[in-house]
């Protein structure tokens, strides 16, 4: 699949509500490849989503899925930052949620995958047992796991994984690697020639990109394609909030990864919530994800996960089939110049 | 200049002895593009290099000069970590140094420029004043800035700067941007596009690269050249301390940004010192260099600045020419392939 696709362009899976299957769709229809993301959805919801964007394409496409935390959760942690959150609670008179932990629904969506037979299929925060990856190929779909180091690739070809999604850490949203421990800052190229060296499989590159000559680059270090999702965000496709996509329009500040909004390390707008509570958040996935769902929900953007890659000011409304074409028409010409200018 | 390099390879400026005459020449003569760095040396020292070089070279090359620090320095916090360090000046049995500031012989190096006529000369931790840029440009040399932002390179190509090297967070040693205000982390294919987005001037770009492909990705992206430091610190002609050399070449530790060393951000492997005082170190430039220098010097590794990019575990002592050939022959097979792959 990946080898066979018409354009270097992957939009990346957003959970949470950025990529509709009409999102997902145009950028298949496109020529690219459009994810849907089963996170935090139901097995039952993602089902609905399968089917709909069946619908409205005979293109592969792909479906992004969560694997379990395998990281020890500190109780004591998560009940010291309750406690801290306590007053934004408060002031936006909503309650915490229960920081009970959970799966995502992962039996059931295993499941599904068995019964969907989706083209391509990514898993993040995580790799799974060499056997389910082996099951859900068996099943038909090629499987990409996204890694964020060496170790995390060598753990994922060991398991079976057909490519990797490979994320710098300029990306936007959460780091997808398989561990919560410590805030990694490995750049998209460094990345790519750390994980080259120890895996031979096909690698979609992501983090920070926003143009056809940032397609270009990566292809030129031997990406098989680019991966975006802040520049899909403001696509009339796409499911984003929009006072998320007002943040983003401003343009003026700066982001940072954080773990204030769900205990796992992701890049956002700098806003006052994660200016105040970043350094006290601990690493408890999805504990404090569940902790501050409503916070985030209060219409406050000041309170909101404003999940942004370091290239946001890039992203433009442009409908995705056009992004799309826009970004592949740019890398090919960006790359025939190169060329050019340096000859073999 | 820059412009009509016969092949797209830059090795930056080392100040602190990695950038030696030797190597220099080296990679002019090999057809890239050779620095002298003039950072903590007298104007004498470096109108000796300039010497040295141009007996071993008819090429072009350049030479890097430090700009003086801008930020007010607060002389309290460096006394505070001062009595921090007492410890560890007590541990190695070497005193303290001064913490005196100073301009690193600013003026007699400007008037070294008058007279040296050195084809590129760039600037690092600021940006001159539109007249000695003028005065430079003058005397025949081309002039580039270094920028680690888009406000840094608009204020670069305002003051008159022929080109720009774009450094990204991914760099090893200092950052060279202007101010010494928060660790920016944008990595540098996002900061290629922001600084483009502005200016409209040659771009060098450094930060993170160590192979053909990390050269191509650039060039891709719309750089004249890549730079690369840390891949040519092994080099034969290198000048680089052996207890760092051994350090790179054990490539078993990470890599971050701290003002431990020097009261300005740079990246270096993670040792104890860095480790332990990372979080106290004030920004405050040269004065912390100048404190830590005994230290430093001491002979343990562990208490050495160990400047590293984030690529530092691929770096092999070749001589620097095979190096230079060896990236750029790999930067064109790599566009071709990629151009062939995804034709216009």
């Amino acid at each position: 699949m990946l080898d066979e696709l018409a354009e270097p362009v992957v939009a990346a899976p957003m959970a949470g509500g950025g990529s509709t299957p009409e999102l997902v769709a145009a950028v298949s229809n496109a020529g690219g490849l459009g994810f849907l993301a089963a996170g935090y959805l139901t097995a039952d919801a993602v089902r609905d989503q399968i089917a709909r964007t069946r619908e409205l394409t005979p293109k592969p496409f792909g479906l992004n899925v969560f694997v379990s935390e395998r990281s020890v959760v500190d109780g004591s942690a998560v009940a010291a930052y309750a406690e801290r959150l306590a007053a934004e609670a408060q002031r936006y008179g909503v309650p915490l949620g229960d920081a009970t932990g959970g799966d995502d629904d992962w039996s059931a969506k295993l499941a599904l995958l068995s019964e969907a037979h989706v083209p391509v299929v990514s898993f993040t925060f995580g790799c799974p047992p060499p056997e389910v990856i082996a099951e859900v190929k068996r099943h038909g779909s090629e499987v990409l796991v996204t890694v964020t180091s060496a170790a995390d690739a060598r753990e994922a070809v060991a398991a079976g994984a057909d490519g990797l999604c490979v994320q710098g850490q300029e990306a936007g949203a959460h780091r997808g690697g398989f561990t919560n421990d410590g805030v990694d800052h490995t750049g998209l190229i460094p990345l790519l020639r750390k994980v080259s060296a120890e895996v031979d499989v096909p690698l979609v590159a992501t983090g920070g990109l926003s143009s056809g000559a940032d397609v270009a680059a990566v292809l030129a270090a031997g990406a098989v394609a680019a991966q975006l999702g802040t520049m899909f965000l403001p696509c009339p496709e796409s499911g984003a909030n929009p006072l998320h996509l007002a943040a983003l329009a401003a343009g003026d500040t700066p982001t940072e990864i954080t773990r204030a909004f769900t205990g796992r390390p992701a890049r956002g707008l700098v806003n006052r919530f994660l200016a105040e509570h970043s350094g006290a958040a601990p690493a408890a996935y999805p504990h404090v994800h569940q902790l501050t769902r409503d916070l985030r929900r209060a219409g406050d953007q000041q309170a909101m996960s404003l999940w942004a890659g370091q290239a946001y000011e890039f992203a433009r409304p442009l409908p995705a089939a056009e992004l799309v074409r826009e970004l592949a028409a740019g890398a090919r010409s960006a790359l025939a110049a190169a060329a050019r200018r340096w000859p073999v």
